[in-house]
This record gives structure tokens, sequence and C-alpha cells, in this order.
């Protein structure tokens, strides 16, 4: 039995959990974000898998996300870079809680004389995931991206995280979209890729030099002046996010010629694949959720190995 | 009395109103924003400028601002660049109301095959008014900056509004100091320019190639990391924002060796001088509110001239 454990994806909005035996999973549920005052991660935690430990005794929770920072249930303060798998093992906060061996993943820092301090916080579970799910990415110079509220560019060199940066888009992109003057849509994205998110890319690539705040009016003065619909504005503010992130990626990160991986959501995946493709690099996608349980049962296998000592 | 008018400044926010003699302001009084579903311009109009009327019997009345927008009292649509202060005085929309001649300076497009098309409305009054106030601008080749919730940069040759280009500066400061995760302030800015302000200048010419949202997340960071205050990191925002506005702005347009003119109000304008001292380049500032009357004179005159045909 000491192959089972319980996997948890624990974010700001959502608790994914995760019943596994090895890379098998046995079973699954969710529950509520790791942060907010008062939340009792406890009682919330073991009310959820109180059915798993009656049938399997106490068991080894493993968990990451903002269920680790100031914020959540246990700190388990940021590890700096280069980190692996073994490296964050090592590293876990670990305590007991009704006789279960509780784990909390750290998030990484990555500190450098060259670029502004950063961090990041679940997603490294995601890159760990990523790492073990494609063995190619083992040895050499890769480029990750990890696309949501806050994109995550992530160099990894044999194997290691040896540095990241955080780029804004996803979070720009919902204040943009549902706040001040630039779109009047009031929610959130368009239906789908229309010709505006191209012609978004497009405008980038011609007007980078003067930069997004020079570029993002555009949305508007569109708007008035050629009757662009509120859907198209917020496809064309999409095309001029990526590609501002992707552009401004590709100055300090590289795939030393080899594809992008991107790591999160299907259809955000989507429009940077088709933003690195103007710039005729490849992608290869992956889904986050499967890289966090991957990442998950990677940083278990290094523990199950030091539990007899 | 033919040189007596009321020149009237009606933007989103508030009506500035003055009762001008020549260059002489008589009387002032203030009044509420010319936006707003079912305003009845008119009235709020009349009511303010009865007392002068009754002194000194019908008078033209000039109004800058988004009274002439499409949601305002009456639309003057946007006249294309180059525009001057004869050109646009020649295109402002005339009605008579109560006796009184009523005219509408129209907005400014720029429409051109290498920048995006772009509008203002409002501030190419204060152009007008900037270019009468300093004569020396009428002659050659300069930069304008007018900063504010939508930054305009202005190219001014021969005293003719060739081009200009909207940054989104101001409405993203506010945006990103008032929501979400970068910064914790409640509302607004910080109290004073600390040294966070010139830590942002200075990141931004360190970074600039990454791009503003690969640089906007050391906002957050350094608070997680290095217990950066709201208010410090919210002066390094309005650095970082700024630096990127006027390094785009210097790619596009340039004041031909001579200083730029910043028009405006002068805390915001003074944290563009700031920035564009560290590229080395000059600025005289001007006050926005007198150079919107000064603006509203000029181009009275041309309109009294036409008056006896």
């Amino acid at each position: 039995m000491g192959s089972v454990f319980i996997a948890g994806d624990w974010g700001t909005s959502r608790l994914r959990l995760y019943l596994c035996d090895g890379a098998e999973v046995l079973d699954r549920k969710s529950g509520p974000g790791a942060v907010g005052a008062g939340l009792a991660h406890e009682a919330v935690l073991f009310e959820l898998i109180a059915p798993w430990i009656a049938e399997h005794g106490p068991l080894t929770v493993l968990l990451c996300g903002m269920v680790g920072s100031r914020n959540g249930w246990v700190e388990a303060p940021y590890v700096a870079c280069p980190a692996d798998a073994a490296g964050l093992s090592a590293q876990l906060v670990r305590f007991e809680v009704q006789g279960c061996a509780i784990g909390v993943v750290p998030g990484l820092k990555a500190i450098s004389p060259r670029q502004a301090p950063d961090v990041m916080r679940g997603e490294e579970t995601q890159v760990i995931g990523a790492l073990s799910v494609l063995p190619h990415l083992a040895k050499g110079r890769h480029l990750l991206a990890h696309p949501g509220t806050h994109t995550k560019w992530v160099q990894v060199e044999d194997g290691q995280i040896v540095t990241f940066q955080t780029a804004f888009t996803g979070e720009m992109f919902a204040l943009l979209s549902t706040h001040g003057t630039l779109t009047n849509l009031a929610a959130g994205d368009a239906a789908d890729l229309s010709d505006g998110f191209a012609e978004g890319l497009a405008r980038h690539e011609r007007s980078s030099a003067s930069g997004l705040l020079h570029e993002l009016f555009e949305t508007r003065s569109r708007q008035l002046l050629d009757g662009w619909s509120p859907a198209h504005a917020v496809n064309f503010l999409s095309g001029l996010l990526i590609a501002s992130d992707v552009a401004g990626a590709l100055t300090q990160f590289d795939s030393a010629g080899g594809p992008i991986t991107i790591v999160g959501d299907p259809s955000l995946s989507e429009r940077y694949r088709l933003a690195l493709a103007r710039q005729g690099i490849a992608s290869e996608l992956l889904g986050g959720e499967a890289c966090a349980l991957a990442g998950l049962s990677a940083l278990f296998q290094p523990q199950a190995e030091s539990a007899p000592s």
C-alpha cells in the first residue's frame, strides 16, 4: 500500500484532490480555494478525504499551490532556483495531522542580478510534471510557457528549472476587458478567435518599438473610427497582449531551436501557440491539470524513497 | 463689446466656464461633466451663464472637450490632421441657442499608414493654447506631451498639429493601483515622489526590451520578497509606466533637439519632466487649464474676424 497517496492542487480558486496509486488515479474530488480569512484548511481537507482514509488508512497528502502561501494553510517559503524534483521534494514543508503525513510544496523564487526578482507558486509543480511527462526535456535547454493570470516563462536546463519570468498578461487582459474605457464587453472573453486576434498579433509586430501603452489605445480608437464591435476589440486586445508577452519572453529566454512546451488551459494555450507560430516557433501543448498531477506524483517518489529511514 | 465671449472647457468630469474680454478673464464658474444620459446641456449651461448674459447681452459661447463627443451635447466630428487654430476654427460646429452663438470645437484624428488611427478631444484646444502661449513653437518641429488618463504626444511643425499618439498611461496606472493584485493601495497615488518612482524609471531603462507585461510583476514580487510598502510599490509602478510611455513616444516622435512642452496637471507633468530628464531631454511645463483657456481664445479670434461678413 506504500504507493497509494493523495495529491492535491490547492490554488486560489479551487482544490483538486486525487487518490493515486502510483501513476493511476483511483478517485478524485474537488473543494474550495486555499486562500480566505479563517478558512479551516484541516477541516475542509479531512472532510473530503475521510472516505479514502477509511478505506486505506492514514495516507501521505501532497499539496501544491496557494495553500503554501503566507495566506494559505502553512507557509512553505520560496525555494531559490535552480531547482528540480528532488530539490523541491527535499524542501517540502511536512507535518502530521490526524495520523496523515502532509507535505506542502514550496514556491520558487528566481533571484539574479540581470533580472527583477520573481516568484511562482503552484506552477513549479506543473513544470516538474511536464518534465516527467516529456522525458526529452530532461536533457539540454528548453523553454516552457505557463499561460494564465500571471504567465510564467520557465527556462529549463538538463532537467533543472534555472530561472523564470512572470508576465502580467492574463490579469491585464481581465482588467482591460472588464474595467476602463478600452472595451465595453461586460464580462470576459469573446466567444471565438475571430480575425481580431490575428490583427492584434500583427499590430504588435508592426509597432512593438512604441510599447504596449502606445499600442493599447487602438482598441478604443478603432471602435470610434472604424466601428469595431466590442467582441472584435476584445480579440484584438488579446492578440496585442499575447504578442507583446511572447516577444518580451523571447528577448530573455530561448528554447535552443526546439519547440516550446506550453502548459495550461487548452484554449489559452492555443492562443500562445498561434502567437509563437507567427514567430516561426513550434509548440507542444500539455494540459495544466494533468501536469499538476504528474508533478505531485514525481514529488511523491523521492519522499517515498526516504520514508524507510 | 465684440471682444467679450464665453469660453468653456466641458470635459467628462467637469465644466469650466470663463467670461472673457480678449485675453482677460472677467469671471469664472464651474459645473458638471458633459457626458451623462439625459444631461440637459442647454439648461445646465444657460443657468450658469444667465448673469453674464443679463449684463452683456447674447454672447458667443465656445466649448471644447467631451461636450462635442457622440455622447455629449452636439457631435463635432473629428477633424483630420494636420490642423491648426484657423482650421479648427473653420470646423467649429455652430448653432444658436437663446440668441447666443454656440461653437463646439471638433476633436482631432490622426490617420496614417505608418501608425494606428488615433483620436483626441479636448487636448487639441490645449495644444492650440500652448502654441499661442509659447510663440517660439510656431516655427520648426516641436513635441508636446499632454499627460493624463490618456496621455497625448503631439508632433507640431510650423504651428500645425501634424500627428499625435495616445498612450494609455494614466488609465493603466489607475487600473493597476486600485484593482488587481499588483498593489494593495485602496485609492490612487502615493503621497510623494519617494525613491520608488526613480526606481521604476531605472528599472524600465534596464529591462525595456522585455516589455511592460514582463516588467510589471516586479511591483508584486518585491512586496513579497523585499517587503516593499504599498506606497513604494505604487510609486515604482508610476515610474515604470511613465518611463515606458516616454520611451515609446521617443521612438515615434522627436522635438528636434529642443525641449518638450508638457501641458497638464503640474504634479503629473513633473513626473514626466523627471522621466524625460533621465533621457537628457529638457521640458517646459504649462498648466492645462490655462492652455485650454488660451486655446479657446485663439479659436475665438478667427471667428470674430469672420463675424462682420
